[in-house]
């Protein structure tokens, strides 16, 4: 039995973590969680689950839960985040809160020597080497829940990180992989939210858009595993069937693939080293599907994908203003006041403006964000 | 260092083997090794790997042999090749022999603690629960050479057998995946032994073309892996891109690529479990490829697949019926004597004329090999 600890329980990797808790009742338990203001929801996990522990965003929300479960620790903010991360009886976090708000809990609950299920990219782009040095001192595991890191993982069992020369990570592309730059001038917030293969949240279907969601992934991977920059390789694969690859030395490439199903990756990093039976999982069908389209990825239609190579090169504070202006930005496009085209734009004026800070703490870091996100504010105004 | 015992060291995968142990003098020496007729090519293996030990099929060539050679040991025919497969300085045994006649040294090299790397698919289809007997009281790892095994064997890193639901193996199709049964009627032999993507021995190539390697391969996957029959997929994958997948019960897929090159698994059988960097190897370009088609495999056009299975399922001494009925026809063919479509209907008689036996002995197992071969000759006739 694994006890549970949920950040982020009301979205979309949220309640499909509690999906696999619901189907596995002799294998998971959910102990602590958090949400954000989703109020009905949250009160509907609370009387389904019953978790010891309970955080959510808004103070009015959490008085008003606790006079409704009188018998369950109701928090909020910053620090109920956190104490749902660091709950003493939790063995996995898994962290499915959406921004850079996620990185503290995850710190905190390395440090409470949790293993962490990572779905929060922000964590390690904008402090991977904070991060990955306190979850080697703790030897705490982080493993991924988003597909191609999944993939990536499940790909290097049973082999030697030094025997890898590449990561390859797919991408499907996202809403407009067939538009011109011409073209991407006009789009809308609805039809950038329809992703064509995965139904997810709308910051990220937004970060698929521009592609800089592949671009984060880049820099994720790169703290996750360890691997040189230019040993990691974007190309569009539009089935999202092939999650991603890695090749080995010998050229034997190892792939992870599935129809696109996040249940798969969040299992996984539930049941890992094991595998569960997933309930109604859909077994690949590689015939019916029929073909597999591979082609490069174009960074000059999509620049952020090239931004986030360069940011994560440079490395540093940058990686943490290409997330912050990028957060903004995307706020922004989908509350109407810019175009989409404006949010690389936001983001490059954002890394030109910055002054590159070497190997910054948690606090530079802090102020970075928060400096980047007012400068971007300032910006579009 | 590996210490090497080469059957079959020049033919197709015999020669690979010997290309991968001249580029890596520091892992791999060749100990011991047998040849059949090609007595040029052994001379000069011979002279360039200096092996301790050598066995050639005629008498007169190991005469030979012997005179040019006074320093080393050279012995010839069947008892030659069992020595050279139990040679006590030798660690790893490489089976490229052809045909059943590589069942014997595998079972007594098994018997001799060597660690088997297993190109010769008749030692599995004919005896296979003889050899994976033996394997498991001598604890000894029977490692796959051909590309699909060995595919299969690297996605089953690090995971646990009882996880599997399914093993998808690949099949290009052969020279005539695209004709029709009535175009099939007229095809030659230098037409069947152009395969559209890999470059192997004569009676594998034309196996190719009726599938009956398909066939085959299944039968050694379910010796080799422990999986049913009806957990064997195959399909057409016309690129041999993907060389097999392994699905996991939570419906995760993983999947060995790589551009067809028979060193890629042969060195993986000498490394395993490392992996050693391929000289020459080929980074897998999938932009450049394309597209990855998967087409239903047709077992009407194709019966021998169907064969193939069927005699798997009965068990017992089936298998040994369908192979040597295939080599016969096979050869038949080869030599001009029977047309492409004769191959099937030689071995549909062969196996519909077979009383079936439960659990054959070895000495049963030669027995129905050469009954089966007799009766089929004499069909031929």
């Amino acid at each position: 039995m694994k006890l549970i600890g949920l950040l982020g329980a009301t979205g979309s990797i949220g309640t499909q973590t509690l999906d696999i808790i619901r189907n596995n009742p002799e294998y998971y338990k959910l102990v602590s969680m958090s949400s954000g203001r989703n109020i009905d929801l949250t009160r509907k996990i609370i009387t389904e689950f019953k978790p010891q522990f309970v955080s959510v965003q808004e103070k009015a929300h959490c008085e008003q839960l606790k006079s409704e479960f009188p018998h369950i620790t109701i928090s909020y903010g910053n620090d109920g985040l956190i104490d749902a991360a660091v709950h003493s009886k939790v063995d996995i976090v898994i962290n499915a809160v959406m921004g850079s708000v996620g990185l503290e809990p995850t710190l905190m609950a390395i440090e409470a020597g949790k293993t962490i299920g990572l779905a929060n990219k922000e964590t390690l782009v904008t402090a991977g080497h904070i991060v990955m040095d306190v979850a080697k001192q703790k030897q705490v595991p982080i493993i991924p829940v988003d597909s191609e890191h999944s993939a990536i993982f499940q790909c290097l069992n049973g082999e030697s990180k030094g025997n890898v020369s590449r990561l390859i990570l797919t991408a499907s592309g996202g809403s407009f992989r067939d538009l011109t730059r011409e073209e991407l001038r006009e789009v809308t917030v609805e039809q950038a939210l329809a992703h064509p293969n995965w139904s997810m949240g709308s910051k990220i279907t937004i970060d698929s858009a521009t592609m800089m969601n592949k671009g984060l992934e880049v820099i994720e991977a790169y703290w996750l595993f360890g691997i040189a920059y230019d040993q990691i390789d974007v190309i569009q694969h539009r089935e999202s069937i092939i999650h991603s690859m890695v090749e080995y030395h010998d050229s034997s490439v190892i792939a992870q693939l599935g129809s696109p199903d996040m249940r798969v990756p969040i299992q996984y990093a539930l049941s890992y080293p094991e595998r569960l039976p997933l309930q109604n999982g859909e077994s690949l069908d590689l015939v019916k599907i029929g073909k597999l389209h591979f082609e490069e990825m174009d960074t000059e239609r999509f620049p952020c994908l090239r931004f986030a190579y360069e940011a994560g090169k440079i490395g540093g504070s940058m990686p943490t203003v290409l997330n912050a202006a990028n957060e903004v930005a995307v706020n922004q496009f989908l509350n109407g006041k810019i175009s989409f085209l404006m949010i690389e734009t936001l983001i490059e004026k954002a890394l030109t403006h910055h002054q590159h800070i070497k190997n910054p703490d948690l606090l530079t870091i802090r102020e970075v964000d928060t400096e980047t996100r007012n400068y971007v504010h300032s910006l579009s105004l």
